[in-house]
This record gives C-alpha cells, structure tokens and sequence, in this order.
C-alpha cells in the first residue's frame, strides 16, 4: 500500500496536532490537580513555584514530550546560602575556626603559628577570608578519623546563631526542605553538591535532610587507611582531593561520580554558575533556579557573590527565587 | 517491686536463650527455605554457597544479630577477574592499545613515539606491562568526549575473543551475575569498585550487569567542562583523579564516595586485600570472598598476582570460591 506524499504529510500532521493537544491538556490538568492539592504550601503562588511545578509535571508525564526516566530524574542542590543560612559564615569555616582554638587552647605553642593564630584570636577578619579555609579545614582535623570528625560537627550544630538564637540544625530554609521531599516524591535523585567538606555534611545531611550519604559530592579532604585496634578506620589527611567542589568543579564532581548530569540545578552564588548551565546536559530537558537572597527583615539581603549568576539567570532564563516574594516562611516557626 | 540479683540474672538467662534458640532456628528455616527454592542454581551446592546464602540470611533477618538495615547493605565487587574473564589481558588495555592503534595509522609520525610506538607495533609484552598501562589510557583518548569514548568501548565490545571465539560482552561469569542479582533481590546496593577506568564500565554496566553509573567507582580520567556547539560536554584530560582505585585506594573510594563502608566484597587479586579487609569496618558484620582461578579447562589457571590474597584469605577465615569447583558453569552456555 502506497500513499502520496501529500497524503502523508496531512497523515502526520493530524497524529502530530492530536499529540500535542493532549499533550498540553494533560500537562494542564496535572498542575491545576497539583495546585489544588498544593505540594508546596510553604511557597507563595508565585510564577516561580508555578514554574517549578510545571516543570515536574512534564518531566514526571511519560505520555509528554519532555518526560526524562526515573534513573535519570537528578536534582543537585547547593548547601551554603541554597538550602541553609550561610551567615555570618560558612558553618564549616566557623567549626574548623572551633577545632583550631581547641587545639591551641590544648598547646600554647600553636598560638603564634599560622592558621591556629587567627582561631585563637577569634579574629574575624582573618577566619572570613577565603584564603584561609582550606588550611584552616584540613589543619584542624588532620589525624582524627572520619567518626571523630563527625562527632564534632554534630555537638556544634547544637550551638547557638549569633544573630537568631536557635541552634545552627535548625537554620535550614523551610520551602527549599519541603522542595526536596517534593522532587523525592516524584522520583529525583537528590543530590548535596558543596564546596564544603563532604564529612561535614554527611554528618547531618540523612538525620536533618533525609539525604544519605552517598547521596553528598562535597570537597573531600583525603584519607588514609589504617588498622587501630585491630580495625580498619579512614584517617584524615592534611591534603584533599581534587577537583573542588567549586565552580566548573561542581558538574565535573557530578559527571565523575554519577556518570550522569543534573536536569534540575539549584544554587545562590558565582560559585554554581557552571552546575546551573550543564543541567540538562546531554539534550536533556533542564531547569536551573538561584536563590536571591533578598529579605533582610527575616533572613539577611546582600548579592557580594551572587552578581554574575543574578546577570547570567537574566540572560540564560533561569529562574531567580526571592527568598522575600516566594518564600511564605524562611525557618521554622515555633509551634 | 524489686527482685533478688540472683532471680534478675535467672529471668534474663531465660529470655536470652529463648532469643538464642528463636534466632537459630529462625535463620536454619530461612537458609533450608532458600536452598528449596535454590537462589543460586548456577553455583554448585558446595560449603561457599552455603556460607553466602546464610550471610545473607543473616544480615536480612530483622529479629537476628547480625541485621544490617538496607541503607548499610553494601556490597563491593571487583571486575576484572571477578566478574569478567581477565586474559589474555584486562579489556580496558585493550582497548587503548586499539585506540592507540587507530591514532599512529592517522598520523605515521606518532609510530615512534611512546606510547604510540608499542601498540603499533602490537608489541604484546609492551602493552601488557602495567607500566604502560596509565599512559596508554591518558594518551588514546584525550579531547575525546566521554560519549565519544564510550562509543569507542562498545564498539570493541562485540569483537571476538581470541580463544572463546564470542565476543567479549559474553564472558562475564553467570553464577556471579546471578550473585548480583540475588543481592539486589536483598535489597543490597551493588557497587562495582575497579582500578579500570570507570567511564570503560560505565558504557556497558547498566546494559550489561544492571548496575547504574552512580554505582561504578573506578579509576576517573581528569574531564574539563567545555561548550562545544552551544552544549556543555565533558572532555577527557591526559591526566586522573587521584587517589587510584587499587590496594587501600579502593575501600578509600568507597568511602569517599558512598561515607560508608561495605559488607560484602569480593575480588580476585591482591589488589583487592585491602577491599577485602575494610569489609564491614565500623563494627558491621562483613563476608570477604575472593575468586581462585583454578579452571584451566573452563577458563584460565593461574594464581599470579592472586597469592597474598590467597595467602590472607587462609589466615583470615575468607572465603575462597574455586571456579573449578564452585561454579555450575563459567560462561552462558549456547542454547
């Protein structure tokens, strides 16, 4: 059986027509059914949580033209500034600041040499310098292992914030929380992608995220193998392992250790430019979104660090969340 | 209410040995129940399937001793030698003295230089000394893509093994692919842990095994993050990421990766002791197995570079699994 080329074309043209009319009815119906059962209350109804929604759906709709298999379904989140309040300081600065004044507390000749100096004066100019936080991290725990490490973030976390009182744990933002457990739901891989040292994170990420560790692509600070005690325990090193997790780092680190690439990418700062432009690497459907951090009145509101990738969002198309206008609440209220 | 100290220690012996005998016979009716409906038909009904079946068992009774939750039941195996044929030489060197090949039959003035020079000569005690090995995977395939490389690992895939005549995507070890699979029926998460470059494994892991690309940790070829026609691509370096996935460095990438260690693992090589001997590190139970290639008529004899871990096995209570002995078959059979 033979048709004419014309014949054909009409043929498809129908098929095709009828595709995308059901298509976009389809992917319609899922939002509004969304929105109705609203998955993200903590976020105001803004065009940005439309989008997010939206993007869900159609990724999630294996009868639509940008539905992406579960296996390859990745979300990768920033930490710092992204999923928790980065200020005054990196918390895992401020915590190696605490192990460096510990140990010179400990041996009064340390406190002359650098990097104890600057923790044991507290001095802030020198423990916020960028320059100083690697030394500084890999000088304040060398030779515990991982255990021991982990055990001291944790007792910080339990400390006050400067500036709110509550516990550090209790700093995460509330709608990024629950945009995880959403993306969950629908079948992402979520992703911890960090310049902060992994162990430090794998040390609250499943208790405090429901993120497990494997699950964490941070700077990993090297490690030896050792028998104590007739155990094998991981020792840490006074070295670390690149690539860092930072800028162009961060997709690389992604691509090592998933062989995959993120479709949905979410960071606040220059240093996640290059994470927000590979989503979707590879032809896959892609969304990339910055938190600004724009509400001083409930969290802080500066962009020292966030200009380019607030220039590049206008430019690329991704989605710029205002913490103040899509937030309906930063931390967790008290009950 | 109080008791006398003697009645206290009568009431928990009575609850103790009730738990021991429960327990027992509790673990004795699921390995019979298992060996009813045999989990492992390809492995001959020996003390080494006995011993796997009932640390599975084990690990997976929820009301036994040695429970391990899901989340922790990690499982590493080796590949080359474990669960591929390794001879007449590991495939990944292979394939770059092909690609190296390829490369001098462009360009006549590479034919001299290293490593170009070995492989077009197809010099065999060149391109099988490990010496040689890194530089000829640097060089073969640098500015490559990773897509492109895969490519190029597949394509070779279905060449002809030199004696077995299939091609070299037939000789995995079936009893081991169904060892695999029984793990992952008890929800164990399967890594394989390589010194071969894991982009190599990842072309064919999920195809092959059903183990995804986050799930393979091997040696990791520097990539940079590039823009090639308006799309982000990840182009391999004449450089690796450190540490080795070989000796210590293979349960330090687990670690690393996964900030955990794993229960089983199971290799063939003395570059594998060390993997073998983190195994359960952190007071979890542990099973290390280690593949003894025994089978001349089957597959290959040899026990070069296999005897310190061996040697350890015997002092360490491993278990050793004879080919010759324990497996039903090697290779799938014809139909």
């Amino acid at each position: 059986m033979r048709r004419s080329f014309a014949g054909a074309i009409k043929y498809f043209a129908v098929i095709f027509m009828s595709v995308v009319v059901f298509t976009g009815t389809y992917a319609a119906a899922q939002i509004s059914g969304s929105m109705e059962n609203d998955p993200l209350p903590l976020w105001n109804n803004t065009a940005v949580k439309e989008r997010i929604i939206e993007f869900v759906a159609d990724v999630t709709d294996p009868t639509g033209p940008m539905y992406v298999p579960e296996e390859k379904r990745i979300a990768a989140f920033d930490l710092d500034g992204t999923l928790f309040c980065e200020k005054p300081l990196y918390l895992q600065v401020l915590i190696a600041a605490e192990g460096l004044y510990d140990l010179a507390e400990k041996d009064p000749t340390l406190r002359d040499e650098y990097p104890y100096n600057g923790a044991w004066k507290r001095d802030m100019d020198f423990i916020s310098d960028s320059k100083n936080f690697l030394e500084m991290n890999l000088t304040a725990f060398a030779g515990m292992t991982q255990e021991e490490y982990q055990k001291y973030v944790r007792d910080f976390l339990s400390l006050g914030h400067p500036r709110f009182g509550v516990p550090y744990d209790e700093l995460f933002y509330t709608p990024m929380e629950e945009l995880l457990l959403f993306l969950e739901e629908n079948d992402f891989q979520i992703y911890l992608v960090s310049g902060s040292p992994q162990e430090f994170i794998r040390s609250f990420s499943e208790e405090l995220l429901g993120v497990e560790p494997q699950m964490v692509i941070g700077d990993a600070i090297s490690i030896k193998f050792e028998i104590r005690d007739g155990q094998v325990v991981f020792v840490r090193e006074h070295d670390y392992v690149k690539p860092e997790t930072l800028k162009d780092g961060k997709p690389i680190n992604i691509r090592l250790k998933t062989g995959r690439s993120a479709i949905l990418s979410f960071g606040n700062s220059n240093d996640d430019i290059q994470m927000l432009e590979a989503s979707g690497a590879g032809g896959l459907p892609s969304l990339s979104l910055t938190l600004y951090h724009d509400d001083g009145e409930r969290e802080y509101a500066y962009d020292k660090g966030a200009d380019k990738i607030l220039a590049m969002a206008q430019e690329r198309g991704w989605v710029v969340v205002s913490m103040k206008n899509d937030f309906k609440e930063v931390f967790r209220q008290e009950e």
